[in-house]
């Protein structure tokens, strides 16, 4: 296949593309670098430092012999999005022909940080800008020159938010007054970068309708952990690795905290569950999706979890592995910089993925020890001041 | 009471603008003129001139006594919409004091035809991008600078669509598995115009969830006529009255086609229902919402219609009193350039307006007859390239 992958440069981005190059896909990644900005503007720099994407491309080739083209520009630039449709877009690294349109684009090109969707009116308003016309963008350019291309779509199980119902996968069965119709599951987020991806779903489900586009959306919960078997085959190819509030996940950030000897930062009463999952099993549910296409006019979900824990839960794990390994962890609960529920129901159907064959690595204890050695390893580069900055909503 | 009317050059923001002033409020009218400049573009200006917002607010000002401020600027500038909420904004029409922050803020601000948001690349994400910023810039306005603004925002029942079951206003209770929630309800538009309002829905709900905000939507049908109290008062008054696919609503084209001897173009079977308001009946719904401002956190909808109407059956109401007045009134089905169910379930409930004490202008023969002798006025006006370009979904 060939595979076209927006935002690359990201937690999730280069291990996918990777993982589809290593499975003897043709590539091409595409990022703005609008992470590596932000991450100096904020101070939120990663646990350590990540190769530009070009780098890590050329590394790439010298060990597998496999070339991924890089692309760089901004998708909400409807010209440059339509470039990498029309092959006229101009690779930084790869020397190959274009091989034509993409067969499946992967779309992880969105300011990916609800915390700083929170900021302030100009990172909303940036938010909100960005990740609509990124997706506005990528939608003409199918329509008008790749109709017949997989749009993957990285959505997050926060647009559900914590309704009192069971979630099922993103589409719910009606009855009311006596006649049924189905719908897209109801969506309610707790930030403005989640209510990012609900203005997504409606736009995909309209092009889907419309113009008989091919759309799977993939509601992802929180994932965790930086190695995958491409990762682990050299240092250059670990991902983003965040501690802070601005792009840290919460396992990973609670790993961190563990290991500085900062008390693990539970906000309010710590009943949030959420559904979780490891980056492995990401890049299994977006491989498997990208090995489905949709027929025309389908827009698929996916709830992409591999299962569920409370914040407490999570914090008491973290605790226990930390405590064998040596860290006196503390857990300590904080006044809840968001508004959101922090006792609810909730009950996820995640049966899809599983039945197109995702086998699922969950959070164990050596999961997590692992974790706690990269951090171990990395600890002197652990920067205090940039745990915890008090971001509200 | 202070009013701030946002898009007020537009169909239903001039007449908006006088109700609020007559009646004694102190109103601040906003645009950018994006719907001339659209107009000359596209070659689809109104059947007569509609003098710019200072013309009128003089007139309206020489005819009675008040002053209505006009404000001229683009409200996806973050900075300008900020203006009208700390009172740096800079009127070119209007002497009073500024008013403070207003009470109530009525928003219109939207690129409002679905064609035009249909017609290509450039003008989807035209109408994406100017609906959703003038919406998060006045919502993050109003959360900054003055929280109590109640906020009348303009949907659509196009929101909904057409579903199987019958369209509550605005929210849903459902049972699922033997629990029950409220919800949105369900939404699924027909244009990327009216996508736009499920995403404002979407964010405007967000804003009453985590801020408290207070919002009324009022999910409004197509509106026909011209004539309300105060346009009656001076033909400088009167608004844009378009019969073009463009900005014109249907109501208002097939008069237009009828005078003009074009025949009534029904699209496909013609079966499409929808509900349909008098202008009178806009301006009476958004004064019944100003008066009744909602609480903190509460994001209140209405359906703002008064009747329904198959395509058909306006049609022959149309043919019926065009022929009377002697006019040989065709009916025509075209091929259908929307894609669209043209037979469908459609049973809305609109009863919280009249709740409130609203008082409909049915759409009778006479009321046809007024607006056929309008057009009448005007018919050396018509231009019969205007009336049909054939915009393709």
């Amino acid at each position: 296949m060939n595979i076209l992958i927006l935002g690359s440069d990201g937690y999730l981005g280069w291990p996918t593309a990777m993982r589809f190059s290593g499975g003897g896909h043709e590539v091409t990644v595409v990022d703005n670098y609008f992470r590596r900005r932000v991450s100096a503007e904020l101070d939120v720099e990663p646990l350590f430092p990540v190769p530009n994407l070009v780098e890590r491309a050329r590394r790439w080739r010298e060990l597998t012999g496999r070339e991924i083209k890089v692309v760089i520009g901004d998708l909400t630039d409807a010209s440059f999005t339509r470039s990498l449709f029309d092959g006229s877009a101009k690779p930084v690294f790869g020397e190959g022909a274009w091989g034509g349109p993409p067969d499946t684009v992967v779309h992880y090109a969105e300011q990916p940080s609800a915390p700083y969707s929170m900021l302030d009116h100009k990172t909303s308003s940036f938010t909100i800008f960005n990740n609509l016309m990124a997706t506005t963008n990528l939608v003409f350019a199918v329509r008008d020159l790749s109709p017949s291309t997989h749009i993957i779509k990285l959505g997050t199980m926060g647009e559900y938010g914590t309704p009192n119902i069971a979630i099922e996968e993103g589409w719910l069965d009606i009855e009311h007054k006596g006649r049924k119709d189905r719908f897209l599951f109801p969506r309610a987020a707790g930030s403005i970068y989640h209510t990012t991806k609900i203005m997504d779903t409606d736009l995909l489900w309209f092009a889907a309708r419309m113009w008989g586009m091919r759309v799977t959306d993939l509601m992802q919960g929180p994932v965790y952990g930086l190695e995958t078997d491409e990762t682990a085959m050299d240092e250059s190819f670990r991902p983003f690795f965040n501690y802070d509030e601005i792009f840290g996940t919460v396992v990973n950030r609670f790993v961190v905290q563990a290991v500085a000897g900062h008390p693990l930062t539970v906000y309010g009463k710590g009943g949030q569950t959420r559904g979780y999952l490891n980056l492995k099993d990401t890049l299994q549910c977006v491989c498997l999706a990208a090995g489905h296409p949709v027929g025309a006019g389908e827009l698929k979900i996916y709830n992409q979890i591999t299962e569920t824990f409370s914040v407490n839960e999570l914090a008491e794990k973290i605790r226990k592995v930390g405590v064998g390994m040596g860290f006196p962890v503390e857990i300590k609960s904080i006044e809840n910089p968001r508004k959101e529920k922090e006792e609810h129901y909730y009950d996820p159907v995640y049966t899809g993925l599983k039945d197109m064959g995702l086998k699922p690595h969950l959070l164990t204890d050596d999961v997590m020890a692992g974790m706690f050695e990269t951090v171990i390893k990395n600890r002197g580069n652990i920067k205090a001041h940039k745990i915890f900055r008090g971001v509200k909503w």
